[in-house]
């Protein structure tokens, strides 16, 4: 028995959202009765692409469940091949420059809130997961995912570099021996790959029994005390918490400096061109 | 054979120790003449509860071992089922106002002179090892276990939260994805969990036989130079020591703070009763 | 097609070069035209001990890789049966008092150098590799190593510690448990065991081989943007260069004291006069 929460959409007092426009949600909600799980549903078609809108409202959803004594939080798609496709281009081509602020600020908060989430957290990865996707799924405490799919930081493919919390995600889930070639190679690992190497924890044949499992190690905190549990996760993440709560300021004018490059910006250019060639064939 | 050393009981010239009629020791160091290495057990009935006494002893006996130009330390338990049960509760539910500071200020110690310790150290873990036991579990250099227990920090299960150093050790045993697991779970391994995760390094079918693993272990620094050694091990733990060398005040007061909750000393006394149930039936 | 690179040898215009006698080159630098990978080989007889003249030339030949726009660097020895045997103790033993911190500081150069290096760096270990040659392998992205030899970071065994930025090498490729172990032991690893535990990446079964699955690691990179590659690299190893950087002084200072105990001296002497009998036997 699932039961869909429609979340309000309260502007916020600060900053003008200039994108009102999706007065459709982007995310759901929807709380289990008997199991007390949430299960946070990315519903921005086509691929899940994490824009500023997409982002405040995962923002929302995460603050959401903290906010109502949810046993615990699962991150999955509404889409069917693609969990989330990560960044979306689209703001980082040609940007606004107010809005890319908003943009880098709204990434910071979903992984500050999403990382450091008092509940446990679990990703049912029921489609591709690069780059942001992956960050989304390795914030979380658990993975699983279905197969034939991929995931990874894949960012020197696309001729950028993951910001640090980017790779402290990584390196939480990781051994650091694997982790830092992984990055370096920008690698997206299969399933199955993700699984030998401990990139995910399980693999799930369909999304729903996905979610089962997700809800199996969340009930593994059936007795533990919810404090206690919340405490301990927050001290564990604490280095990397507040390594971007300290340095928020740096990290955005470091990522302003860098998507402003002439080259950067050429090559979202040319791939922008690559996609949309990909459509129209 | 075994020469086992009485180790004389100074009174310390600071603080008074109320519970000073533990004149039979808690701790006995026995050093083969043959290995040099000494064997360090507890003793306190019925489950080496680390109440402020058998943390005294431990961390005077750990000092003798220093001393005594031992070869290596082995940490066992005189008890055939318990390890060490961890903390005494009755040190933490509605505690003396300065005996809880001295008791948790000797827990810090015990901890920086074991995990710290300049000799090789080895826990023959022959019972069960949950909380404060898989501290010092973890705190040596290897671990040998016996069939059939258990050991973890359990801590969230208890409605409490390991300290930092607890989860130092613990970090420095497993990988972080599987240690973060564990202590948000409060998850107590059993022997052969424990094994094929890491937690320990050998199995044995006996005391003896763990003892003698634990030896062996101690055997393979017989060629290597004992003050090199030492200074390669403190370099390599020194980030974890000195982060509670600098923060050993403040994290007695987090300790008082978070004990003398309402809600955990309500948490404590309920788990008492169910102690005194048990022990009845 | 190799073409290989013969370096100028540029006298330093700081320090007198007192063992100038090595006209002829102790490194070379060979280019693949067809795959842009250099081949720096360490070529000093006997056993490419680790003295000035081939620290500097080490540190030359990897700056002129980095400047070279190669597609990667691939460190192997021109013996067959050593890699590096490390530190050449005639360094250290009643050391020149200018020589000796030349020394140092060349080594401290060469790690800054290869652990941070820009490039794709994989290490074709066709010899025994202890030490400072376990050093070298382990500042690379990747190891292939030939049967039957063995490599690791013996110092304890030689009666010294290793510095703090060899342990971040060896950490950064072993489990933490794993590397505290192997560094307290001294432990020296033959190839098999070094595969299973991860300090190697691959077996290979002639040094042919070796350098065909180097440049094949090095191949990973083909399709991922260099400079993207090269931040990301750096990001990741920030932590451990920014340490050396910042206490280079304070290390090289530690290293003196270290090398100038009579106790240390006198081990080094008699390591010698073995080496000596050895050689005549």
């Amino acid at each position: 028995m699932m039961r869909s929460k429609v979340l309000s959409l309260v502007p916020r007092a600060t900053g003008v959202c200039r994108h009102m426009s999706t007065a459709t949600k982007l995310t759901t909600v929807a709380v289990d009765d008997k199991t007390g799980i949430a299960t946070l549903t990315m519903n921005r078609p086509p691929v899940n692409g994490l824009n500023l809108d997409l982002l405040r409202d995962l923002n929302q959803s995460i603050g959401e469940v903290e906010g109502n004594k949810s046993r615990g939080l699962i991150l999955t798609s509404s889409n069917p091949t693609i969990f989330s496709a990560g960044l979306d281009i689209l703001e980082m081509y040609k940007p606004d420059k107010d809005r890319i602020r908003e943009f880098w600020t709204a990434l910071q908060d979903v992984w500050l809130a999403l990382y450091g989430s008092s509940v446990p957290t679990a990703a049912a990865i029921n489609g591709h997961s690069p780059a942001g996707g992956c960050l989304l799924a390795t914030s979380c405490e658990y993975r699983v995912m279905l197969p034939k799919f991929t995931i990874g930081l894949n960012e020197t493919k696309l001729g950028i570099v993951a910001p640090k919390w980017f790779m402290s995600s990584f390196l939480s889930v990781l051994p650091r021996r694997e982790a830092e070639r992984a990055l370096n190679q920008g690698r997206m690992f299969t399933t199955e790959e993700a699984l030998s190497i401990g990139l995910i924890d399980e693999v799930a044949i369909s999304k729903e029994q996905a979610l089962d499992k997700c809800a199996q190690f969340i009930g593994t905190f059936a007795k533990v005390n919810p404090l206690a549990r919340s405490l301990t996760k927050q001290q564990l993440r604490a280095v990397e918490l507040q390594q971007l709560e300290n340095e928020r300021a740096q990290d955005l004018e470091r990522f302003l400096f860098f998507v402003n490059q002439p080259s950067v910006q050429k090559g979202l250019g040319i791939y922008l061109e690559s996609l949309k060639k990909k459509a129209k064939n």
